[in-house]
């Protein structure tokens, strides 16, 4: 007996959409964090978000429009559902419980993602989300899985089922790989940091499976949300440089905005502790952000260096804490920018024993299908796209980074940005995620 | 909305047998071929089949005798179905229409394979087959799939879900790697021939589907009737050891065992014709073979080597061609014997262009997991099984081979068709499959 079940396949064959984002939880954990200091703080600021396609990958010849305005439409249909907003409040956060407020957890049950604009603009799409940040901030996640999980269905739409049973088993096989590459690291410490930029979100639950299964307590927890409650892993996230950016574009002159980095690790450390107290130091150049630091973040747990190359960038922030009294192996270091099986190999050996180590596996981690599709390569590699503020209260948003190829904004207040901080220590390397 | 079909879950985990056979189609072609003659030249003829594990794994100690004999047993309850032999009666082999008489076609309707006498001996199934050779020699494939598709099933009980699934993505990756680097090869013509030692049934069935969609052209059929019925492939196979083994018992003296392999090819002209006239040369050893072979043999379409070493084997079948005065470019050599993708490859580079190639890719196409199963390695390397004639009218049948390991009989019956035969010209190879 040849079984079918009919509603199924019927269902199947009719779908009007396959929401790509189907839960507001599935969004990277430091975002709600951020979220309920900024509803705090400022909960009247305007900003606008804009999508940043740092490759030339014309994206907008490979996405239709229609399905992209589906896709963003029904995320705004979107709320949080009650079982999801009672794990919020119950579950355990970075070893502390109720981390977020009762009062922050009602104010979610209404949220709902603001409007967006959309045009399409020479193979590209220009796309920004205005409003107050309290809202539009929510949207950086979901823009970004949107675009790239069209972008691979793109792909995939002319391949055959045995050339899509082939890619995946490649892709299964090349992780599993790399999972026993990294489970010979006695004390790594890993977590799935590829949200934004995953081929799917089915295959980001896979890949957060294989890290589970594969590297048992190596593997702390993952960066999304809803996979986070789903597999009770722990959510893992801290802070992001929208909050420098946005505090520096607010600021009213350029002593203002040299001391906006640290503005926002004032406001941040009143409204968290612990393992949430990691600094970013890269916003504008780390070592302007370390010239400058008050003593008092030598106490922080650590810092998340997210532009400079792994192993410089660790030994700058070493040399800092040194500079500063504090026994490095008392401190953690995460690492998060572009890493894959190689750079965490060498960045572990490096660092091993001398601090504490973590590691925020990203885009290698779920999106790597390079040299997985059979008969030809079908563009399924990822591209560096970003959705970052532009915008605050009216005044341009700028990101310097240790990388000049991270930066963004006006080119004009770039210039400026780069006289308040300097250029000290920057150094272009090629951005492939 | 979750979707489990209740009945399918419900039917999944309560079933009384997971038949492995579930078709007597599901054998390989040429014992269908042998069959017809069998039963018209040697209709009354007993004949008993053995399992012979050429290896040292203890397979008794691995599959539980009561699942061994239920699949043997539902085995027994086959029959032809009626769509089976309309197939087989309208279907065209090797380009030719009705190559099963409507005589024999109708005999299959009533076939059904005789009992099964099964002991456990030592850590090793003593398992025979008894009754005429027409009945028995269908036996071969299922007992071995059988035994084969047991052990897989026992290594993988214990193995959890995603275990599995990576399992199945290395095996996939690994099979899809291989056949990327036989695509480079322009003229290769490869068959399957993996039904008797592969991993399982479904498995087989992808291993087709992947040649198929990845060597196109070059895939010229399989040698599992099943899978070319239900894929529209190309039914691929001659003639068996078997033929000259039961042959050789059955003669009075030793010079009627020096003439069987060449009375085995006289029945088989009287039969078949052009590329069915593929002779087997080693069943006593090719070079003695070779030297008392008649002209007549070399209008032949060509060999099937099976035990010598493939380059030194088909040189010695191209060298008796060129002392017969044929061009070997018009000729065929078939390799079958253990290939793989490296064999393969430098037997095709070394005869390309100086004779007609063809592979016949068994176990290493069907049953290569080596390496695949996650966390340790859980044995599921094949085994050199295989099930074959022990006597033949009540006296005793002996393959002597090209390779002393493949060698099968009573001792003093090998070293009395070892003075028959002559020792010229074999060779030790370790058998792994």
């Amino acid at each position: 007996m040849a079984v079918t079940d009919i509603a199924s396949r019927t269902y199947d064959h009719n779908w009007r959409l396959d929401p790509i984002v189907r839960s507001l939880l599935d969004t990277d954990f430091y975002k709600l964090l951020m979220l309920q200091m900024i509803r705090h703080l400022y909960p009247e600021v305007p900003v606008t978000f804009g999508l940043v396609n740092r490759s030339s990958v014309r994206i907008a010849d490979d996405i239709d429009e229609d399905e992209l305005r589906a896709q963003l439409d029904h995320t705004r249909t979107l709320r949080f559902a009650p079982k999801e907003l009672i794990w919020l409040a119950g579950n355990t956060f970075y070893g502390k419980t109720q981390m977020f407020s009762p009062d922050f957890i009602t104010w979610l049950k209404d949220f709902r993602l603001p409007d967006y604009e959309l045009r399409k603009v020479d193979g590209q799409y220009d796309l920004h989300f205005h409003g107050t940040w309290t809202h539009t901030t929510l949207w950086e996640i979901p823009a970004l899985t949107i675009i790239n999980e069209l972008r691979s269905r793109a792909v995939m739409r002319g391949q055959g089922r045995f050339a899509l049973d082939v890619l995946y088993a490649r892709a299964k096989a090349k992780l599993w790989g790399k999972v026993e590459r990294l489970s010979a690291l006695p004390d790594l410490v890993v977590s799935d940091f590829g949200t934004r930029r995953r081929h799917s979100f089915l295959w980001q639950r896979w890949c957060v499976e294989a890290l589970k299964e594969g590297l048992g307590k190596r593997f702390i927890g993952t960066s999304n949300v809803l996979l986070a409650m789903d597999n009770d892993l722990e959510a893992i996230g801290t802070n992001a440089h929208e909050l420098p950016m946005v505090l520096a574009a607010l600021a009213d002159d350029d002593a203002g905005v040299a001391s906006a980095p640290y503005r926002v690790l004032e406001d941040w450390q009143a409204h968290y502790d612990g393992n949430l107290r990691i600094a970013l130091p890269d916003a504008f150049g780390t070592t302007a952000f370390l010239e400058r630091a008050p003593d008092w973040l030598a106490a922080w747990t650590g810092f998340r260096p997210d532009s400079a190359p792994p192993i410089a960038g660790g030994e700058q922030i070493i040399q800092w804490w040194h500079s500063k009294g504090v026994d490095p192996r008392e401190k953690l270091l995460i690492f998060s920018d572009g890493m894959d099986v190689d750079s965490i190999e060498s960045t572990y050996r490096h660092f091993d024993g001398r601090v504490r180590l973590s590691f925020g596996w990203g885009t290698n981690l779920t999106n790597d299908f390079r040299d997985c599709a059979p008969f030809t390569d079908h563009g399924l590699d990822p591209i560096s796209l970003v959705c970052k503020v532009t915008e605050a209260d009216g005044r341009p948003a700028v990101k310097l980074s240790d990388n000049p190829a991270k930066a963004t904004g006006a080119p004009a207040e770039i210039a400026r940005y780069l006289r308040i901080f300097g250029e000290a220590g920057r150094t272009v390397t090629p951005v492939s995620v």
